[in-house]
């Protein structure tokens, strides 16, 4: 393919998406493509020589497109959105283009330096910790996934609790992490990975509103100490994922303070609220975080992967992922005046991902991405008013921000069998999760081009799905 | 930005990507921008407005371009390739606008069944071995990086090692892998990550080739196993980072067989030169191989990230990565009938990754792959005969693909000042490593659109600089 054809081919794709995002809701939702119906119209081997690209686009309409999961239709409500945008795909395309590795700074400074410059407005918008900027002691990165950079996160505080040890084989052994009932299950995951084991994290009780209860935490610290074990990392949620809790990060930094552990903050969704600042009173205490995970890439319009990880001291996290072979000595690493973005996470390649960041946020600008969060927090209140006014249904938790859950009050099965059904309808797709045992619905309003007749539509889909329970 | 304005916008993004591949040539390769040069041209906090996307695009050309190292050059010869190509681009601009996320099969199937498709056609194309493929019991997966694959492979090993109790903690206590002083870094850095520890991690001795020496491999499992220790998981590499050297896989795998040991194979970069059947001598044994990885991102014109990992045993990597919450349950994954990639790696949440696979395999065909690499492991043997023609230089290793390692006889000052001088020259970008202790020059061909005359002009860059020594 020659720049010449690429031009003609990559002005098709543009108009193949911009049709895409003109029609999505013409799609069902949720796919209904049978597991194993995808492959079935794929040729077992591939093609010996080259294919023409209409062909190619072809193929995405009739075996792609009926296999896709619309998560930019207004009418997804599941799981957290996962937004794209048009400046988002435009910043995706470009650094497609360029092609550079951003493993070191030499490998393409304004990689890196956009990505530093970018955290910082972060830090900027939101009101962020001054200690998360690059002109501290502290800094920021882009991960593909909040998994990744909590992980990232426990591995700083395992490398801080062993004394450096941990890195050399020392670690493992009786070091303690904690995180609520609620957390995230990438929680356990990064525990796993990091070799401290499942049977050594602690799962903290949590109050009637699903938040950590702070007193519950200093006891279960208090009493691994006492049975000689080593509290190493406690994870707080800001915006849990089965009901947006929010654990009281303040006091659980206070504990973290006295106690000498290290505190993650985990708000992947919820981080983006922090625009506006009638919503800031949600990340209090957050000054007390070592480190701060959100993605963009849920509810600030940049299409996925773009994980922000903050951290209060860049050395601690280097530190812990440091490896310097000759073949990536340089000059300006040497020197110490660059960022070398390779020893603040797990790969070694790195995509140019601030560029997608940069287009979003001078594309709709402090104001524009505000705009986004108030109308969907908005919706979000009006779709649970609905619920309390239909005495068929229940809030099964309070609404701090966009999601709400709540529940049929006639059990799991009537509540699965109203999932199914809408669902089933193509014209929304929501999710559940099981709040104080019970089956609850979840309806996760953040999806870019969601507006008021998308949820009152799908409020009367799901009371439809009611009045058929029989 | 409306569907329309997307399209307006896009065509330019197009247009410019267009122009960029036509005019790479034209930029100095690496990057002439001084530490902090590019930060100082942009505005200390983010705007207000939003902004319209002419002034974003003249900021990509007076602000980013400048910053860029450019990997797309076919003058640039360091490191590795991390090859884009058009049809590759076209993919990642589809899956952006497309946003889906493909943590689970019912979350995109098409998402996931294509990428189950792809790393099989990879199996077939490529001659690897059968049980790699997903109608057995292994299979294959896109990771970011071949940094995350090994990790993965890691703790796939470390769980068997432990019989299932790693992931509770009963782990890391004197677990050893194995790895030659020639393996790449990131072996290192999982070996750390995972929780063994760089003391846990032994570098086996390398023969005149820089190959591993398999019977230093049976000598030092058995020293620790007499030492109480566990021998756990075995890299072999084919192809390293510093000088392309193949380890004796067959070899290896034999021990690791012999001592029940996981092996794993990293081809990071030599692992799309199997596309040639003549090539396939390098890949003998892999068939012993618990784990594979290359990276269409280097060598196979597909645009960084995209790193292929293959296990001969799916379940043992499932097992030791699978955490399953409430608010992810659902009817598909129960059945068993899918795969759900969000257990085959760190991360939860996914790209549409696969597309631009496909994009490039079906746009350049088994041949068109063939080709590039073929072009390139001749320029490498050409240039390796220059560098024997000419009595100031050496080669430093074996050529067995497309990487070149030599050095002029002056020793490490006048490699260095050879190295700096063709760097700032602006026509071309060759890094170093050393091999016998000694600084090396390495010219990696291996950018798509790199041609004889290219290489013929760097190597007269060469020359002049070691005229130029005095």
């Amino acid at each position: 393919m020659t720049p010449e054809e690429f031009r003609r081919c990559g002005h098709m794709v543009v108009d193949w998406v911009a049709e895409y995002m003109e029609n999505v809701e013409r799609y069902p939702v949720l796919s209904r493509a049978a597991p194993g119906e995808v492959r079935a119209k794929l040729p077992p081997a591939p093609p010996q020589d080259g294919e023409p690209f209409e062909s190619i686009l072809r193929d995405v309409d009739e075996i792609i497109t009926p296999g896709i999961t619309h998560w930019q239709s207004p009418g997804f409500f599941a799981y957290f959105p996962g937004n794209s945008s048009p400046p988002s795909v435009l910043g995706e395309l470009l650094g497609a283009g360029l092609g550079v590795q951003g493993m070191m700074w030499v490998t393409s400074p304004a990689c890196t330096e956009l990505e530093t410059h970018m955290m910082d407005w972060l830090v900027e918008m939101m009101a962020l910790p001054p200690r998360f900027k690059s002109d501290s002691s502290g800094g920021g990165v882009i991960q593909d996934t909040a998994s990744s950079a909590s992980l990232c996160a426990l591995l700083a505080a395992r490398e801080r609790a062993s004394g450096g040890r941990s890195n050399l084989g020392g670690a493992g052994g009786g070091l303690i992490a904690y995180t609520s009932t609620q957390a995230h299950s990438s929680i356990e995951k990064a525990v796993r990975i990091a070799g401290l084991g499942s049977d050594n994290l602690r799962l903290v009780d949590v109050d009637d509103a699903f938040a950590m209860r702070p007193e519950r935490l200093t006891e279960m610290i208090a009493a691994d100490r006492a049975a000689g074990l080593q509290p190493c990392f406690v994870c707080a949620t800001i915006g849990t994922t089965s009901s947006t809790a929010v654990d009281p990060v303040a006091a659980i930094g206070r504990v973290c303070r006295e106690q000498g552990v290290w505190l993650h903050v985990d708000a992947a969704m919820a981080g983006t609220a922090a625009v506006c600042p009638e919503l800031r009173g949600l990340f209090e205490g957050l000054e007390l975080a070592d480190s701060y995970v959100f993605n963009p890439h849920k509810w600030m319009l940049t299409n996925v992967d773009c994980s922000a990880l903050f951290v209060a001291d860049r050395a601690e996290l280097i530190r812990s992922l440091s490896v310097l072979p000759e073949y990536l000595r340089n000059e300006a690493t040497q020197s110490g005046a660059v960022i070398d973005y390779r020893d603040w996470g797990i790969p070694l390649g790195r995509r140019f991902r601030a560029l997608k960041l940069w287009f979003v946020i001078r594309s709709y600008g402090i104001k524009g991405l505000q705009e986004v969060v108030r109308r969907h927090v908005a919706l979000a209140e009006d779709l649970a008013g609905w619920v309390e006014e239909d005495p068929r249904f229940e809030l099964a938790a309070p609404v701090p921000l966009s999601l709400v859950c709540f529940r049929h009050r006639g059990g799991d099965d009537a509540n699965q069998r109203i999932m199914d059904r809408v669902n089933a309808s193509g014209s929304m797709y929501m999710t559940h999760t099981r709040l104080d045992g019970k089956l609850t619905l979840r309806m996760s309003i953040g999806q870019r081009s969601t507006r008021r007749e998308h949820v009152l539509r799908a409020w009367e889909t799901i009371r439809r799905a009611a009045d058929e329970l029989g």
